[in-house]
């Protein structure tokens, strides 16, 4: 089968590896759509992977094939597939909060395109209780609820006793995860949402998201979003870019005992002092870098698309473009998410 | 009646000043006793106070006077006062949470001896809202659960989701503050303790207040905290110190989706970035900057105070003697907590 | 000034009654609406209230007079006044559950048109700490908030945990509580919401507030919930009626680790056992008996209705008409809320 | 290998039949110690069962065997099984929700002894996923931790939110499960205890556990706990005894907003009606009837035990013995709990 592959820094290649056999508690997936994220690009461009390895986080596909003492799938099901494959026996595993597996103390946990063989390829190997099912929603547009929808849906989630109908959820960056997130805090929160971001068309998209205010990432962006909530500050600041400028506006209009969560890898840095004042942050605030989300959250992430409350915008590519399309996203050039399709 | 009193930069004296006279909804304070804090120093040597302004925000005291429409207290009860004076009209002071009152949008609440009138003074004025009654604990004594136990009990009250039988909760420097803390942590949860301190003789008392481990705080402080929890590292570190070392310390110990609650006001910064990685945090990591605590918490920490599950290590001064205790406090010469005692 | 009293079981009359004067920390509210409740009916046919009781427990009004020591407010401005008024000192007060007032140990918690003289009036005295702003909103169709928006809020908030983007909740009697169920619901959560009537009208106008599915209250109902939820039940069922059959139906509904709450009393019952076996119910149900809500409830039913996301289906009628418009509450001729307007 | 089974309705006797073989993803136990609960009897005359069916819910053992697939586990290691086995697909079983698995919608789901092989038999065979470590903990006695310490904790940890320092717990029938929740109320709260029982040495020893104060349950059971929290009631009530009077007596104690658990399934029953009224519940009680625990619940427990904070009252008995043991329990001849070893 063909999968794109990282094989050394900062080089990766389609290639014609061995279609896997599913083990016990294993699936086999055939890739119906892999989702393009910007962490693979970081990836890319990072040292020290298990060289060569498959990319793709976002997988979806079609059950091809069981391995023994799988029970509860039928093979051409679709199934989406979790990120972070934890060992499925210490105590936070046994809650569903793989992603912070304990074997893999205080490291990222391990998961397919991130140190497991990958999505973009032709097939797939994922033990079973990593699958949740698609049901009938669309086997290619669905690959990125796995990681853009996955990942705000698990911040605003567990910022939801903040998120009363009183308060503000400010959304900074609107693009791959930030167009989920906006979805998101308006299916599941009565809060108001305010959009930020340089591009003025993905503002415009995120008004038609549900945003109820969209402020454009300028110099007198601080002033406008505390101005929209008379100074107070907002009770959720998600910071989808990273960069040091972004980080410091979000430590600038965050309210006290609100949460800051920096989920951009864009390699910005803030100070963090007791009293919080190196960044401008005001008491009480709270400050997070969240990874992933757990196995319940994917879950309720499919409930959600199945319920037509949220949407991927999604482009197709065929999986024999995928360094053209991670060309492009470095340009800038995706809007939404792209899903790269084998064969 | 005498007031120990800021009255400029740097400068603090003990000067006559008029009994106040409670107004509508106030009761009038007798001050039993007027706990000694470590963010008295800090305001001794901030600018721009309100001067004069009578210092104290750990008062305990005898209802001496009522004003009109307080109903629900008598004259001779003993109350302490709470120390975040909120509007008492938004949706934060509705539920409590008056330590960030709107208001006071991103700043500080005032309260006694933090903007209003101290007690450290014959006499206090008091919103009747901002006082829980003492029972018949030690008038003097008690002083300190307005502020070195509230602001603990506030951070792992907070943190209880976390702190399970399982978990680990380290307490990084076992002094005014940090000495509750370990009192409380013992009395609200099962989890494991270990106190960090750089005096054996703290590390020791620590063990008494229920402590599991004891861990100088020295080069090898982090490893050991770490090879305590298998290297999964803490669910909750609480800074009392707030030096960059100890800042640097927590974020090297706490664990994926742990908590690491900077109190201490030394000064110290680390960098937040969204992979943690600058600072050494591991993915998930929270990190908060809180400020003192609810409305509700005082009555827990007077609770727990009654059921003698946590007591203050206190020792008594007179008023007069106020600036002696300040100098005795900044050479780190009190164990646990001083109070000061008008008449 | 005219009010609507409670004269004596069964008897309520309008009568002439002095204008009160605030006291210290009071407010007088001109009354711009008081909204006419279900229970409203259950007071007039009970025995033992304080007679005369001017009745009215969904208070709109314009701020007409400060009592000594009111700060934050200013004459001419609108607010709601909250139902529970508790002693404002204990633990549940101090954070705003006044609904759980400890003075009022296990009773009902009185407040305006509950004990105390209520907005049925011109005119209604209320502590300042209970009333909450309008802003711009209908003074006259806002009144229900205080009570019909409340109720349902407080359930549905204290239910979040559950409210799951993949969880069901049902809507059982979608008239004056219930059809801002249907609204607070969809305004708050992503789950899937069932209303359940006997009145196709309301069970049509529920749809139209949010509701993804409308079954008929019939012998078929409990079929119809479950094949919704593929036999799983619901995670909250709110039963806004209270029969016998209705709390029947709720049981037979619920799920595993489901949520019951009973907020209708007409006055049925189900027997509850360990197992829950004797009422339907399966393991791991909870039942409960809301009362009101909390103070900052009402702040967050305030925003919502100022967001637009709630709004009351209202019907005014001048307070001289209040025995008739009772009379056809009785009748179940109200189609939402009926709102009496003095003057 | 030697089973103790259910082999008709009333009717159970110690078998001869096959040592299982672990298939992909399962573990063979041998069983060290297999605790008896309240529950086997009530098995024993419950129709329905499949039988011939080996009991046994409390299962420690060795670990004898791996299947196809395990990691993570090794020969020889001790360990506790889980007691309901969810599917492990679903939105429950995703976060450790086990016992609430939708494949078992609205109904029990099976476990060891309880519809799967139990463990009152030389070996057990469990799914992988379902066992968690013991490490040094006596791998006999540890047993009954399985259930008749998870029970309580489910109930205790989710009522943590109650469960202040300002709170009271009562524990209505300190046997088996009472004298493990003394201990984990203890253990986990800063709360105050109530012991309620009808046998005085059951009341010494739970206040050798902890419990603050011990009440007979007489006919003044109900005031004596009322006067403990001056009328206001207790934040948690759990009745393990389950009669007509107990829940009773529950209902007549647990304040407003408290929350009533029964566990006990001696087959009483109260009326449940909207305003509590006809089972003298206040206003804002809950109720529930819960089952088991979660997966990650048996992880606390086991850790608890591990910290020396709780243990089980065990007494030894040979497997052979089954029969005379389930006697001896149904005539209450047992302190604390009784564990089967076989061989």
């Amino acid at each position: 089968m063909k999968a794109f592959q990282l094989v050394a820094p900062h080089k990766a290649e389609l290639r014609d590896v061995d279609v896997p056999e599913p083990g016990p508690g294993e699936i086999l997936l055939q890739i119906t759509g892999s989702g393009v994220c910007h962490s693979d690009l970081h990836l890319l461009h990072t040292d020290g992977m298990p060289y060569p390895m498959t990319l793709g986080h976002e997988p979806a596909g079609r059950i091809a094939a069981l391995g023994p003492g799988v029970t509860g799938w039928e093979i051409g099901q679709h199934a989406l597939a979790y990120i972070a494959w934890g060992c499925g026996l210490c105590r936070r595993c046994a809650d569903g909060t793989d992603n912070a597996c304990e074997r893999f103390a205080r490291r990222i946990v391990p998961g397919p395109g991130l140190g497991h063989p990958g999505a973009m390829a032709d097939y797939l190997l994922v033990p079973a209780r990593f699958l949740v099912p698609l049901g009938d929603l669309d086997p290619v547009d669905s690959a990125p609820l796995a990681d853009a929808a996955l990942t705000p849906y698990h911040v605003v989630s567990r910022a939801l006793p903040l998120l009363t109908p009183s308060a503000t959820a400010v959304v900074i960056g609107v693009g791959g995860l930030g167009h989920m997130a906006v979805q998101i805090l308006r299916a599941i929160t009565g809060s108001r949402i305010v959009a930020v971001d340089v591009d003025p068309a993905k503002l415009a998209a995120a008004e038609g998201y549900g945003a109820d205010a969209a402020v454009p990432s300028d110099a007198d962006a601080a002033a406008r979003v505390l101005d929209l909530t008379s100074g107070v500050g907002a009770d959720l600041v998600l910071d989808f870019v990273g960069t040091e400028p972004t980080l410091r506006l979000a430590a600038s209009i965050v309210g006290s005992y609100g949460h800051l969560s920096a989920v951009g890898l864009a390699g910005g840095s803030i100070p963090f002092t007791a009293d919080g004042s190196a960044a401008g942050l005001p008491w009480g605030a709270t400050l997070s870098t969240p990874y992933a989300g757990t196995r319940r959250d994917l879950h309720e992430v499919v409930a959600l698309a199945r319920q037509g409350r949220i949407r991927v915008r999604a482009e197709r590519h065929p999986l024999s473009e995928a360094q053209t399309v991670l060309d492009r996203l470095r340009r800038g050039e995706i809007q939404g998410r792209a899903v790269l399709v084998p064969g």
